[in-house]
């Protein structure tokens, strides 16, 4: 009997199990997390937070015990694995609530120990970071115990856009920081000006290249010079790989400490797989790394490994497109390919279409923008980018499956629409692109 | 210097000569179009019924002087073909108005007559066709000028469908019948109950399997033996291609009158083109014959004859993929491929996923039925077809892409999907189709 131990329970390592015991009745299958909760959805916190979400069974799917009654999976939460021994194919573990240590032995070792947040490291109890379910829990507490009515929100990126917008929707008086101008940064930066647009509407402040200088109390000293009282703080400033407890193995960690994978999303050490926010892989359309850090990827690398383990390998990982979206109030930002900043690695030429997301006539039309980047040579698809009220998820998911089969700029033209007036335009924005580079 | 003539002025003609005056401003281009009207849209017509479309400007684009003004085509409305002359090059020309008859030579001839509206004969001055923009005023101002209270529409195709919505929305009782119990003929039957809660939800009278018998003034009494009194009667009854001028040439016909073109859209006669809803062409992912008499072929067909009559050989047309996409009240219906008819050509499987278009537990989720038709052994895409008030175009025009690149169900697992709550799930229904026929 196969003895398969994966260290992490979230999006990755939960759903990882779940396939493994799909396809194969018979392993003992353990998995190790070292917080609280399991299998949480982590796209839902932002809005837990704003109480739009309010089902907790819908946002905390399983506990071990639920879990291990469906599917004889044993999770053991406040676990963290501290070391690996690949060689003796052993890992060691601590029992965060009694303290004890121990050392248990496997057959197979995956690795979805997820990114943690970065810490701005004031010494401030109303600074928090969000990143897992008891992050939130407290977020929630807090702001109900302390009737918080103001909120500082440190950084521009997805999770911080969203968790604005929440705290906003729940009655919070909102202001965004950010330490440079470069906001929402797997968007092109001039596509960003919505954003802008949207804080604006509702009188939210902001200030870019503005940073905390110090915390006393609710008391906030910013970089600027500017002093303000604030009841809660959330720091979105990044996150980084947890993958301090792999040094001291010999599994491979590239620079910044993810975990590079081949195609079967093995690490080096061809027992010991990897998948989700810790490990860096490479894109499916062209030749470059990819990290792309987000449910869709570490969801299909749980169903690969789980084949691969099955055996059948013929299934495996043909890289990444790197789709992502957002929503920020009324509009949606969203992009697939390459990053803004990976475009430099190629030859490209840009098109972009702005146009009304469906036909002119009919009513409730707003404009989309559409932008695609393409090889000059090879007129090949590198990046999609759309921003807009309506249509911008369709518009990129339609060139994320274009991209995957490698189609040229020049062959948009040819892509059938389904056209009625309240969906697209006889020659969709995706056709005008392609109308547009020729 | 060429001379070209188009006939027909609405999306295909008008649509095609714009598209050849862009690539060549030399040609003398001349269109005649039999009726009142050039260049109206024509999916517009129904919600100009419904008053949800106002500015006739926007449905009707462009009259033959603003056409000439600023693209130097002649159009001659009322102008309807008799002949054609294809050995000596010429057309017969009938003008409407004053009875005159006159010959046109002509060294390139593009057929764009479209599809008649078929209609029950009977002898009633209150039942109407809508084809067009003169078929539309006149139902707009018999509505008014008479107070119509009640209507009939006959048919339950999806223009009859979208007619029906927009009579209700303008206020009126409407009654739907249909001869046979196939409705929404593009749709599997089974995916077509949501027409009928819709119309129940709104108390909209309907019965299949029933015809009209007679028409008396105001009095129908129908094959069912029961008599009812209508202010207006809409028969939405299906439509034959506008061809018989054209027999008595050599172009060919098939037994229903539709002109067989090739990937150039020529006919059998090399200097003749045809576009729009009177050809009949194939399809792009399985070998099959289609006729898909929508907005996109059409402006497709403009582009490709424009781009051969300037010169550039390589841009053909690779066929139709049949997208097709209907809104009635707050459901969507929309397929790709072939039709369901067409499935019994195959030796197929069909996979099938009923879930909310996004994240459970974010707000506003709705049930999306998503299915797919593939081929038993090349496991390629042969058909699909989703239904939902959310997501469905999305899905249809994702899978469209991935019928005209001959993906098989298998790949479907691959499609990274730009996922957040608001849009999808982390696998997607796409995905769920490609892991669920495996």
């Amino acid at each position: 009997m196969n003895k398969i131990i994966i260290i992490g329970a979230v999006a990755g390592g939960a759903t990882c199990a779940s396939q493994i015991r799909r396809l194969d009745k018979e392993s003992e299958i353990i998995v190790f997390e070292k917080d609280r909760d399991m299998s949480f959805a982590n796209c839902a916190l932002p809005y837990y937070i704003g109480q739009l979400v309010t089902e907790r069974e819908k946002v905390l799917a399983y506990t071990p015990e639920s879990f291990y009654d469906k599917k004889q999976i044993k999770v053991k939460t406040y676990h963290e694995v501290t070391e690996i021994n690949d060689k003796h194919q052993t890992v060691t573990v601590v029992n965060r609530q009694t303290g004890e240590t121990f050392e248990e032995s496997y057959d197979t070792l995956i690795l979805s120990p997820g990114a943690g947040a970065n810490n701005l490291g004031f010494d401030s109890n109303i600074s928090f970071n969000l990143r897992n379910l008891e992050d939130t829990d407290a977020i929630d507490q807090f702001i109900s115990n302390n009737h918080a009515k103001n909120a500082l929100v440190v950084g521009a990126g997805y999770i911080s856009l969203e968790v604005l917008e929440n705290l906003y929707t729940r009655g919070l008086d909102v202001t965004l920081i950010h330490r440079s101008e470069q906001i929402n940064k797997l968007m092109d930066q001039d596509m960003n000006h919505p954003i802008i647009d949207e804080l604006e509407k509702r009188y939210i402040s902001y200030r870019f290249d503005e940073e905390i200088h110090q915390i006393k109390g609710n008391e906030v000293t910013f970089t600027s010079g500017i002093t303000e009282k604030y009841d809660l703080i959330i720091e979105g400033v990044g996150t980084h790989p947890h993958s301090n407890f792999i040094k001291s193995s010999n599994i491979h960690l590239d620079d910044h400490g993810f975990i590079p994978v081949n195609d079967k999303f093995q690490t080096n050490i061809p027992n010991i797989y990897a998948l989700g926010d810790v490990i860096t892989s490479f894109y499916r359309h062209v030749d470059l790394q990819a990290q792309v850090p987000l449910a869709w990827g570490a969801h299909r690398g749980a169903s690969i490994i789980a084949e691969q383990l099955a055996g059948d390998k013929s299934i495996i990982f043909k890289g990444y497109l790197g789709s992502n979206i957002v929503k920020f109030f009324d509009y949606t930002f969203a992009s697939v390919g390459v990053k803004p900043n990976e475009l430099s690695h190629f030859d490209y030429e840009m098109v972009e279409v702005k146009q009304g997301a469906h036909a002119g006539y009919y009513p409730g039309n707003t404009p989309l923008h559409l932008r695609v980047y393409y090889d000059k040579t090879s007129r090949k698809l590198l990046r999609a980018a759309a921003v807009g009220q309506e249509g911008v998820d369709k518009r990129i998911d339609v060139l994320s499956i274009a991209m995957m089969n490698h189609m040229t700029v020049d062959e948009l033209t040819e892509f059938e629409v389904a056209y009625a007036p309240p969906y697209s335009h006889p020659k969709d924005l995706i056709n005008m692109i392609g109308y547009k580079a020729r």
